[in-house]
């Protein structure tokens, strides 16, 4: 699918930090232990690089703007799963296909290191329905549910997107 | 199920620590890496305390030897879930029951912290099958099975025991 805006998406770079921050706040589904948590593994990218850090950054730009970013890195004991934190459209360009821009580039990564499984772990709440929806739009299959998973009531859906 | 010898199950102390490094040497299933990651989590669980530092270690003794400990922690993101890091047997107790009074164990601390769900996640490969076959005669389910996930033909069995 093609974005119906003109993206470009890069490895983040210092100057999307603020981007990325008003996003974060803007889409206000993160806490503010989930914005600090954001902060930190960005830190971590900047200073240790994303080998070294385990978390790679994505941005994706349209007009100069930040119109969405992915956090993604490998799991623990595994050869080619990655794990994908987060993916994050700035509300602007809602619906515009910059996430499945965002999921492609992660794949196009990953392919080119030999990367086969993204993993993207999410709830089973009403809340996260378009979420589940849009993972299996962007290609992902959820592979595994584990009821109550969260909490009582809160399962565990994790979709799984082969290379 | 009763152990066939007798056992004590307690939370592990620092008198442990040479009898857990022996017994994990001695399984011969530990890579160097491995066995740091033991000590590491020992010292961060002796130092901090299983809140703080996220892991809980209980040793299982008899006549005053370590039989076999356990290692289990907060899964990040949930209430009431656990995930079982290691499960480890002295050599010289095979087949005694020494593992599966240590999930029982391990079940009774959960239950007593609102605990509800305790996962181990193995392997598909045929040298875990008596892993596997462990897991289920201990009462865990296999709810989820990825394939490839930990490399290519290399699958990931989730098992869940319910408190």
């Amino acid at each position: 699918m093609n974005p119906s805006i003109a993206l470009t998406i890069q490895s983040t770079t210092h100057r999307d930090t603020e981007g990325i921050r008003a996003i974060s706040v803007a889409v206000g589904v993160f806490d503010a232990v989930e914005l600090a948590t954001v902060d930190e593994l960005l830190e971590a990218y900047f200073t240790h690089g994303p080998a070294a850090s385990g978390y790679h950054f994505l941005t994706a730009h349209t007009h100069g703007e930040v119109a969405g970013f992915a956090c993604y890195g490998p799991r623990a004991l595994t050869s080619g799963t990655y794990d994908l934190y987060w993916i994050v459209t700035n509300p602007t360009y809602g619906r515009s296909g910059v996430a499945r821009a965002l999921v492609e580039a992660v794949m196009n990564v990953l392919r080119s290191q030999a990367g086969r499984l993204l993993i993207a772990e999410t709830s089973g709440r009403t809340e996260y329905a378009k979420t589940r929806a849009f993972y299996v739009r962007a290609g992902f299959v959820a592979e595994a549910v584990i009821p109550d998973f969260y909490s009582p009531g809160d399962d565990l859906y994790l979709f799984v997107k082969r290379a």
